[in-house]
C-alpha cells in the first residue's frame, strides 16, 4: 500500500452564487487544486455530491465534470454518502492512490443549493435521514438534529446558552477567511436572540443552505517529490456507519459511527486525541460539533460544551475547530463539506491560515457526518 | 497491489417487485451473495444506484443498506454513474482489497424503478443526460438513443431490421434464466411489429423498467483459498468517460470511453477480443449492444449487426453477448445492471449457466454504460 498525500488544494467562496452553475463550481475548485499542485491532468477524478440529482436534475457528475475541466477520457464516478459524501469521496481517491491504479486523483465536492425552492431543499436534505421509518412521519432533518439536541440538554442538564460558544467561535473564525459566507463575529446577546428554527434548534445553531465546490489533489508521495511539493500525508481515512434512523441507535448520544471511524483512524495511525492540532469537526447544528467532539474522545461524554466555555475550541486553544468558519459560518454546501474540511486543515497545516492560524500545527483531524451520524468518515492529516 | 476475485454472488429476480423495497432488494441480494461466498460480516459495502434520492426520496443507501444487512458499523458509501453506478461500485470494491485497506468487500447493485409514475422515471433517467444542453430541450433519454440509431443506420446503410438478431438473442436466451423478467422468445415478426418508442427505437430494442439487485462478495486471492473457494479472478476493472452531450462527441458512433477502456483492459491483461468467451454487453437499447461490441473490437465499424445476424452473438457464436437475457431480457434496473452482468459472467465461468452456458469459458468480459457512452466501465474476469 502506497502512502499517500496531498498536493494541491482550492475551493469557491461559499454563498449564494447566482452566477455559478454547478458544473463551473466544480471546474473552479478543481482548477485552482490543480494549478496549486502544478498538475494538468488527473488520472482520476471523485466528485462528491449530494443533491445534484434532486435539485439540478442532473446525474453522472463524475463524466461531466471531468469533462468541463477538459479531462475527457480520465476515469471519473460520483461518490455519496448524504452530508458525508465529501470525506467518502477524498476516502475512494485514498483507495486509488493506495492502491496504484492511479497516481495523481482528483477530488471535488460540490453543491448547488441555491437555486432549488426551500421545500425542494428541504425534502432534499430529509433524503438523509430514513425515508421509510423518519421522513413518513413528517419530520425534517432539522427536527431530527433538534430531537438530539433536546435529549442532550435533558440528560446532562446543560443550558440552551451552554451551545453559544460553538456558533461564537465559528462566526469569529469566519471574519477573516475570504471564502466564508459570514464574515461576521456575532455576540451572545444576537445568539440569545435569534429566532427558534426547530426547538431547542435556533438560527444560530444551524448551518446556512448554500453553494460551493473544494478540491484536493491526491499523490503517491514519491511523485509529490518528483514535483517538488511539501506534502501533507493522509495518514488515516476511515468510515464507518450507523443506523439512518435516531430511534433504532443503540447510544443515541454516542455517535457511535463517529466513535468507531476516529477509534480506528487512531489505531492504523498511532495518534491520540492528544496530539491533534486541529480538529474540523461537523458542525451542521451545534449538537453535532458537541457530540462529535465527545464520540472523538476530545471530551468526555456530556462535557464538550464546557470546553467551548473554556475556550478549548477557539484557534489558541486545546483543540481548535471550525478554524476558518465550519460548516457555521464558513458554510454547509452538504456534498462539498467534506473535501472543505480537508482543505481547511491543509491550510492549517501548511501555515497559511492567516488570522486564524494554530500555532506549530502539525497534526490535523476531520469528521464529515452524514445524515445524523449514520455514515461518518474521519481523516488525520500530518506536515511532511 | 493485492490480486482480487470474486467469492460469492447473488441476485434477486428482476421484474415489476410491488412486495419488495428498495433496502429489501438490496438485503436479498446481498444476503444471496454472502452465503454463497460462506462469510458472515464484510468489511466494507459499496452500492450502486442512480435514483433512488429521486424515486424512493433515499439517500445514503450505503449506511442504510449496511445496518439492514445487519452489518451496523461497517465502511459503506454509494457510488454513480448513471445506468454505470453498478460497475463503478464494483470497482471502488476492487480498490478497498487491492489498496490492502479492506478483506472481505460485498458491492450491491440496486434499483427500485416500479413505484414511480411514468413522468417520474423518465425525468430520474433523463438526469443521465446533460440537464443543461440535452434535458433542457426536452429530449428524452431514449430519444438520444434513437439519434444514435438513426445516425448509424444513415452512416453504415443498415436497415432497422437488422438490429432484430440482439432482441432476438436477448429474449431466447432469458427463457432459461429463472431471474430474467421476460422468459419468453420472440420472433422476427414481434419485432417488425413492436410499437415504435422513439423513431427508429422500437419496443424490442428497449429495455424494460424494472426492481431488481444484484451483489457480489469480493476478496484477495489469499483469503479465497483459505475459505476454500474457487474464484473468480478480477484482471481488469477500468473506467473511462467522455463527455455526456452527444453534440460534443469526437466521434458519433466511436463510443470513444468504451474503446478506452477496453484498450486499457486489454493492455493491463494482455487478453484480446479473441481471447474473451464471453462478452455481457449494455444492451439497453439495441443500438448500444452494437456500439459497444465494435468499440470494444469484437466488431469493425459498422458491421456489429454483421455478427448478430451471423449467430456470432449466441452461446454458441464467437462472441456470446446477453447470455442470461441482457438488459433487454432479463431487465434493466439501472444502478443494478453493472454488477448483474459481472453475476452473469461468474455464472458463465463457474459453468453453472444452465441451458446458456458457454462451453469452456475461462474469460468473461462486462461493459456497463453510464448515459449514451459518457461513463464506461469494462471488466475482464478469469476463471482460477
Amino acid at each position: 500500500m502506497r502512502d499517500v498525500c496531498i498536493i494541491g488544494i482550492g475551493q469557491t467562496p461559499i454563498g449564494e452564487l447566482w452566477d455559478t452553475s454547478l458544473r463551473q463550481l466544480a471546474y473552479q475548485a478543481l482548477k485552482a487544486a490543480a494549478a496549486d499542485a502544478g498538475i494538468e491532468r488527473p488520472d482520476a477524478l471523485y466528485v462528491g455530491n449530494m443533491l445534484a440529482s434532486r435539485l439540478s436534475d442532473q446525474a453522472q457528475l463524475g463524466a461531466l465534470v471531468a469533462d468541463f475541466c477538459g479531462w475527457r477520457g480520465i476515469e471519473a464516478a460520483t461518490v455519496e454518502a448524504a452530508c458525508a459524501s465529501g470525506g467518502v469521496a477524498v476516502q475512494a481517491g485514498v483507495r486509488a492512490i493506495a492502491s496504484g491504479m492511479a497516481d495523481v486523483v482528483a477530488v471535488c465536492g460540490v453543491e448547488k443549493m441555491t437555486e432549488a425552492t426551500s421545500h425542494e431543499v428541504t425534502s432534499g436534505l430529509a433524503t438523509a435521514a430514513d425515508a421509510d421509518y423518519e421522513v413518513a412521519h413528517g419530520v425534517t432533518f432539522v427536527a431530527l438534529n433538534a430531537l438530539l439536541m433536546q435529549r442532550y440538554m435533558y440528560e446532562y442538564d446543560v443550558p440552551h446558552e451552554a451551545f453559544a460558544p460553538f456558533s461564537l467561535n465559528a462566526h469569529r473564525n469566519a471574519v477573516s477567511n475570504p471564502n466564508a459566507m459570514f464574515r461576521r463575529a456575532i455576540t451572545l446577546e444576537t445568539y440569545r436572540k435569534a429566532p427558534i428554527i426547530a426547538p431547542p434548534i435556533n438560527l444560530y445553531d444551524s448551518s446556512p443552505i448554500c453553494d460551493g465546490a473544494a478540491a484536493v489533489i491526491l499523490a503517491p508521495l514519491a511523485v509529490a517529490r518528483e514535483l517538488g511539493i511539501t506534502p501533507i500525508r493522509v495518514l488515516a481515512s476511515v468510515t464507518a456507519t450507523d443506523c439512518l434512523n435516531l430511534d433504532d441507535r443503540r447510544d443515541l448520544l454516542g455517535l457511535e459511527a463517529a466513535q468507531i471511524s476516529a477509534q480506528k483512524a487512531y489505531e492504523q495511525t498511532g495518534i491520540t486525541p492528544d496530539d491533534v492540532d486541529v480538529f474540523e469537526v461537523h458542525d451542521a447544528f451545534s449538537i453535532m460539533a458537541a457530540l462529535s467532539l465527545e464520540a472523538a474522545g476530545f471530551a468526555e461524554r456530556g462535557k464538550a460544551t464546557h470546553l467551548a466555555r473554556d475556550g478549548g475550541i477557539a484557534p489558541d486553544g486545546r483543540v481548535p475547530i471550525s478554524t476558518m468558519g465550519g460548516l457555521k459560518a464558513r458554510g454547509h454546501p452538504v456534498g462539498a463539506t467534506g473535501v472543505y474540511e480537508i482543505v481547511d486543515v491543509v491550510t492549517q497545516l501548511r501555515g497559511e491560515a492567516g488570522a486564524n492560524q494554530v500555532q506549530d500545527a502539525a497534526i490535523g483531524m476531520t469528521q464529515n457526518i452524514g445524515g445524523t451520524g449514520a455514515t461518518v468518515v474521519t481523516h488525520i492529516l500530518a506536515r511532511e
